[in-house]
């Protein structure tokens, strides 16, 4: 059996702690293919950090209390950079995280793709799951904000974490999507895919910038294997990160109701064959899919690996 | 009064806390000519080791015990770029350190000539002396040594601190001095002193590198300003590092004599009017130069100042 997940943040890293479990449980292959939009340069640094959240999650190396970044951290770089008023300092860089960020911009000055870059760090994580990006080319999300003199557009980063998504917001633009392809093996393992999954993630900057790499929502859209969705939102809230804020953005209800439908059944120009939600929110109605309910806390891996046995229990 | 010091290294540094104190006494301007053959580029980063050891020690941030890098430096960075296997491994590259290449590194691919990026990483460190790499150009010291097929050339700190100097050698190479440029300010500084002074570094691969720049030397020897040198070896061993394996791969005697002749008098196409040594070394003669003694042990600032008068009262 081979699973694809369409995933993104911390959210979609503990999915992908589920899907491990049970895969292995079953035996079946598991390719993530993670949202690069978030990634930034800092201090000349190549940032990934959704792919970072996935590789540390995986390997063994998040910090379980955080969510995000390295267990044990240190942050003398961080201080060493405000000490010279380099800027950003808003972004959390820690020590550790530094050196994945060194040697990744090593390699890609040196011509490697991200996606062979991320294959090499995977070697010291063995994540037991092959991990893509949606793309390497530059793809980022940034956000139309209320500036001084009209509208101005800032990086993902900058309104997520300095602004904390709390500034009159106007629109999300994925720069780059245009002309951006699909990472190597992307479109193979969604072509050969028994079952694509969308993690519960959020799903207006995590799941939407893969999906806007050209060929690759077409790809998932037009295939053979069904697609399950999982609601990132529990009754009425995300279970972590600020979902809300973006999805008030798009003008969507924050709700599983709200989130299944702007994915779309896949009969109707959408997305999804089946969308699992909540015990919360039984009663979900996503016109033309299947929904049906199941505990979503990702408490632990055993409990995660039971969401995504419910999740491919719909197909 | 205008004091312009050529210098490299961790002697360079401790000597020019003399000169300052020294000038601070007197009111003197100090510019620092500091060698750059010792940079390398590190996992992606811009490593100038001597510039860095000048601007600490100057700037109160050194380490006093270890002689290089940062005081209460962590190891975090380097240990993780070791647990991802990337070479080289051998270099000290501490955390706070890599904070400093960070900016750098930043600085110089937006386009900033080394000479400014050191300007504003000094406004940090204050180091209350004017700070001038050599060159703005890249040049470095290469060593050739004994490889499996013949001779190879490898970098100097490959050769320092992996090979602590400690392999068959048959040559240093400054590879790109033929087409540097002395820094913007460097040949203005030297040719408006009263007293250039070469600072008790090792004359092979931190003084010869910084005059290897063309028309650095010739600004020296054909200047008004009279040249004074400062032995770096005392009773026939180095202060501190090992120039004596460096001198002996040029075949010099590792003496206060053998590098004020390697020097040579101004008069007779050389670089010094007068040289110090230390009262171990009295009666040590350099043709055409004038010689004196004192005590050359920079036990502290204050000793240090002394020495520097002394290297004064000879012109």
């Amino acid at each position: 059996m081979r699973i694809v997940v369409l995933t993104g943040g911390i959210g979609g890293a503990r999915f992908l702690l589920g899907v491990r479990a049970y895969a292995r449980e079953v035996g079946a292959e598991v390719t993530a293919v993670v949202n690069v939009g978030d990634d930034l340069l800092l201090h000349g640094l190549k940032v990934c950090p959704d792919l970072d959240s996935v590789m540390y999650t995986l390997g063994g190396g998040a910090d379980p209390e955080r969510g995000w970044g390295r267990v044990g951290e240190t942050w003398t770089v961080k201080a060493e950079l405000a000490a010279y008023g380099a800027e950003p300092s808003w972004f959390g860089l820690g020590d550790k995280d530094v050196a994945t960020h060194l040697v990744r911009t090593t390699m890609l000055n040196a011509g490697y793709p991200l996606s062979e870059v991320t294959q090499a760090l995977a070697t010291r994580w063995q994540p037991g799951v092959r991990l893509l990006p949606a793309t390497d080319d530059r793809l980022e999300t940034h956000v139309v904000v209320d500036g001084e003199q009209g509208q101005r557009a800032i990086h993902f980063q900058e309104w997520w974490v300095r602004h904390r998504a709390d500034i009159p917001t106007h629109r999300f633009v994925f720069v780059g999507a245009e002309s951006a392809k699909p990472a190597p093996g992307v479109l193979e393992a969604i072509a050969g895919a028994d079952v694509v999954l969308i993690a519960p993630s959020n799903p207006v900057v995590s799941v939407a910038p893969v999906l806007a790499v050209p060929g690759l929502r077409e790809a998932v859209t037009e295939g053979s294997a069904p697609v399950v969705g999982v609601s990132p939102i529990i009754g009425g809230a995300p279970v972590r990160g600020m979902a809300d804020r973006c999805l008030s953005v798009l003008g969507v209800e924050c709700s599983a109701a709200g989130v299944g439908r702007l994915y779309g059944a896949r009969s109707e120009g959408g997305l999804l064959d089946a969308w699992l939600v909540a015990p919360e929110d039984e009663g979900t109605v996503v016109p033309g899919t299947t929904v049906r309910s199941a505990p979503l806390r990702m408490t632990d891996e055993a409990a995660t690996a039971q969401m995504v046995r419910a999740a491919l229990e719909l197909v």
